[in-house]
């Protein structure tokens, strides 16, 4: 039997046959965001019954259809009660998906999906419970334990991203002040790089980015390589606000590994091998505590088809 | 069948004979901290005896043992890893104690056992997952999910009051600075509370501690009914922490409820109801979300002994 993945984009939708773990066929659609969602859910059906038929697979060897979708997601009924990069309030995705289709479908927030992805095929693969974080416009999360993705109630849980490390601190996306994301998004790391060039007109960094409009996640990391001091103390304090979530992580749920996704997880061992060195010397905040491996992710977009086509 | 529940604690070593959730009958002894260990197991092995021929039921009626004891527990293997209490490092207490009584015995960290009693027979009755804070000394923590403990990677996690929401903030007892027990432990609130009364000589709270020496957990709260205001100015400030924490654990599990216990949970609704409006307030970080019950925990000492025989 074969599973459908689905990562639902703002700007595409990827569709991918899986069997065993592996993806089999895959297919990219462009979501067209705006369109009234009944024209997106049709187009995602019939997205999936044109990827059966060119891979040769009958739709009735296809057991299930998972959904990696932004927002907040009700997991049991698959229903999007709120996503912003759509627009959709109350959108009962799984529903009408399962009914166009004949299939059941289960449908989990899109960073929730990569996480388990990463878990099961991807950097986590065999290694147990799993704590990922993806570090991107803003920073979502996944818990994966003992193989299955935990939510929370009603599938509102893992906001891992939306948890307070410095009281009364930057004002967040969420309401909060003072969340990792507001600390540790690619959002955040932009805005740290901006500012420190705004203190240092001799930085390397003005080189690379050309302007303040060019600045990038990787801006501060490669102007580090070239010994640019501005931008080490850049990466020094992303680090620090990275490491301290880390280990937060780490003490509540001493997981097997943390996996690091998203745009800055480009960055590698050089992010992840001096996460380790921090954690390591911040000794968890724990004696005798298992060690928690730091990885990056390694599927990037696969993550999303083949974690969907896991739910 | 019957299931014993041992709480082992730094004064008493409280053990109880359970049947289908209800202590049919208890016993207290000495724990006498300092003895080599060998001889505080095998107090507990005799106890455990006595307390079932005091109750007229073979030790063959008993099908396992369970131990909530202060530390870092390996669950699997009973090991005690390191308990600053007891001064024990590497301790086989269940394997110890399990040679001694031909039974099975699991042990595990007494909040963590705590949270398992209040999830499953106290404030967390029926409830779902469950999140419990003991606020006394330290932080306790305890994740109840499914109706199981979640302990993490060699039952080292759920130390949720280890986690940072002040970056740099008060020096914490684990090396870590600003983690959730620095702020919100009830020796945190005894802190704060003891610097208003320095900074208003004329508080209530003067008449109500005596002096600084005989101030509590409890202080604050009381002066606060009495009109005070540097009181009501500890208390505010002390919800507003614990509220962020809350909040925090809210994002990661979305659980049913947050139980609240320790010392600082004997102030009841004055405490939760507050907790709740300022949560609802915050409104957890994100739309749409289901609500969270903050209730304070039910059964005091019984808790660890439920816990214990439910493991």
């Amino acid at each position: 039997m074969y599973n459908i993945g689905i990562d639902l984009g703002g700007t595409n939708i990827k569709a991918g046959l899986v069997k065993d773990g592996v993806i089999v066929k895959k297919s990219s659609i462009k979501t067209h965001v705006g369109r009234p969602y009944e024209e997106i859910i049709a187009d995602m059906a019939a997205q999936v019954k044109r990827l059966c038929a060119s891979a040769g697979v009958d739709l009735e060897d296809v057991a299930s259809v998972g959904v990696g979708c932004p927002g907040a997601i009700t997991g049991e009924t698959g229903l999007v009660c709120y996503s912003n990069n759509f627009g959709w309030t109350n959108v009962p995705l799984g529903q009408m998906l399962s009914g166009m289709l004949g299939k059941p479908v289960r449908v989990s927030n899109d960073a929730n999906v990569a996480a388990l992805g990463e878990a099961l095929y991807g950097g986590g693969k065999n290694l147990g419970d799993i704590v990922m974080i993806t570090l991107g416009t803003g920073v979502g999360g996944g818990i994966v334990l003992g193989g299955k993705l935990f939510e929370g109630n009603e599938s509102k849980g893992a906001e891992i991203g939306h948890t307070v490390i410095a009281l009364g601190g930057e004002q967040c996306t969420c309401g909060r002040r003072g969340c990792l994301e507001a600390y540790t998004s690619a959002t955040a790391l932009i805005k740290q790089t901006r500012l420190a060039m705004q203190e240092d007109k001799d930085s390397l960094m003005w080189k690379l980015a050309g302007d303040l409009d060019g600045v990038n996640g990787k801006t501060a990391f490669e102007a580090e390589k070239l010994g640019d001091a501005a931008a080490a103390k850049v990466v020094k304090k992303y680090l620090y606000y990275l490491s301290e979530g880390i280990m937060n992580f780490c003490n509540i749920f001493r997981p097997n590994a943390i996996v690091i996704g998203g745009g800055v997880s480009a960055q590698g061992k050089n992010l992840t091998d001096r996460l380790t060195a921090i954690c390591e010397e911040g000794h968890y905040g724990y004696r005798g505590t298992p060690k928690v491996k730091i990885i990056a992710a390694k599927l990037e977009n696969d993550a999303g088809i083949l974690g969907a086509a896991s739910l």
